[in-house]
């Protein structure tokens, strides 16, 4: 897995900050997570090929998660995309990008599907041979979800000196990546064991971003190697953070340790705080291993 | 006058080009036209006073115009705004925004008002003691209107000798200005000739994008100080101008000489051209004052 941050500042684009989009790539497929206005400008800048998002996975409809949508989807249908994809998000989402769509006379090349949610309870909103995506409820203004990404166990990987040495053909590597034992032609028993390594253990990814500090996330979180949990502010406002349904940077690392994830990268800074380290040292108080989101920086998973 | 341009590519934004937009200051007066995607970082980045926008024009709905409204109506709410809005464009507009706003589950603090177009003549939409604006009916894809920014004809200016000369009281100031003579208590007759100078003459900017080669525009803006006209094409494009309903720098050229403007400014560049001066090239074979706009270049007019 490899997260690119796009942007990760709260509330307005500003000269040098972006409001919240991230891109996750697993395993050669490209999910977009939230789309701020000029998104489109950071996958460029980036320079990561459009053309490979399928999958965009929205939180929620506040602005700095969400305005640059109707531009990425009307600059896909420039480019003469014509891959399906699918956007999903709250409910509205889909009447939000349609009336523009519709306003401007256009319709896009490619299929475009919404999968609108609306429950308060996590759902399994994505899913294929190798990765299957869940949202995490959160709270705040209105309703949003965050997203769990997970791989799943890969196959076996297969031996290749025992696969010689015991002369076995190639019609049965399938069954024995699948966990198979073998029976030679003489009889001879094989464990499965001396014919495979274990798969490389799958990663997963919990991105928590906008909520007000909320322990019931903390099942759903448990153990991922990765949480990005927002830390609109540092705990000299919390009480600002309670009341606009933010989290400060101690509250994220307290979800961090209670959860017993491998790391916290923390994001969603109020622009303003002139110097974002004060958020690390803040979580590290509570939680060690701290890391800090910034528009532009990739994290390997 | 002094017109600054935002944005001034055609489709996309890119990383180093905008979408259209541009502000235009009459008098202390600040008009935005157009607001493409992230036209609010482009204000910034240019350090104009979002607070002192109080009226946005738009020419029609197409995303490259429009799309960066929705943050910057949101971003005045954050910064507390207080001063109305007022947003003139087409009819869907107030749609398309309200929309927006009720999804985020918010308002705005200040009075937004929507004057919603849907005439294919021109008509006024702002007046006030100095300046008027009027829309200039162009052919596009969808219904567009492009905008024509006049100064009113200024007070005469008092000629402070001859004030100081004739003894010539304050409290007929006033009326000698609105171009009132003068008799003197000893019967003499003054004419306003001799009393005041004639006022700046008015100053007057079209705004024409986006169109196909339109020549029922040119009454409207005849003898203009200022036209902006897009040229998305080059004549080597022509057919797929026509096709899409853009012009030429040279179709572009055409209408500014048969609408004797004083000067041309071109944009709406499709970002197929690496090399802008090819427009100008192009369009003084045609007419010969023409200035290229480009993205946070300011022009006296």
């Amino acid at each position: 897995m490899e997260l690119t941050i796009l942007g990760c500042y709260a509330a307005t684009p500003r000269t040098f900050t972006n409001p919240t989009s991230q891109v996750l790539e697993i395993k050669n497929r490209l999910f977009l997570i939230d789309c701020g206005e000029a998104t489109q400008v950071q996958l460029r800048k980036n320079k990561i090929k459009f053309s490979k998002i399928n999958h965009i996975f929205i939180s929620h409809l506040h602005g700095d998660h969400v305005y640059g949508l109707i531009g990425l989807v009307s600059t896909f249908m420039l480019l003469n995309r014509t891959n399906d994809l699918h956007i999903y998000g709250p409910k509205g989402i889909k009447e939000m990008i349609t009336l523009q769509l519709r306003l401007s006379n256009s319709w896009t090349s490619y299929g475009l599907y919404f999968h609108e949610l609306e429950s308060n309870e996590s759902e399994i909103v994505f899913e294929d041979e190798k990765v299957i995506v869940k949202t995490i409820p959160l709270k705040h203004r209105i309703y949003t979800n965050g997203y769990l990404f997970r791989e799943k166990i890969g196959e076996k990987k297969l031996n290749a000196e025992a696969m010689k040495h015991y002369q076995i053909q190639t019609c049965y590597f399938q069954n024995i990546k699948n966990g198979k034992d073998i029976t030679l032609d003489d009889g001879t028993f094989i464990g499965n064991d001396k014919l495979t390594f274990e798969p490389i253990p799958p990663k997963s990814y919990a991105f928590c971003s906008d909520t007000v500090y909320n322990e019931n996330m903390i099942d759903l979180i448990k153990d991922v190697d990765t949480l990005y949990h927002e830390s609109t502010f540092l705990e000299s406002e919390a009480t600002l953070a309670g009341k606009t349904m933010h989290s400060t940077a101690k509250e994220a690392a307290s979800i961090a340790l209670k959860a017993n994830v491998k790391q916290l990268i923390l994001g969603h800074y109020s622009t303003r705080y002139e110097n974002i380290s004060l958020f690390k040292e803040e979580a590290e108080t509570i939680f060690p291993n701290v890391l800090l989101a910034d528009d532009g920086k990739t994290f390997e998973i």
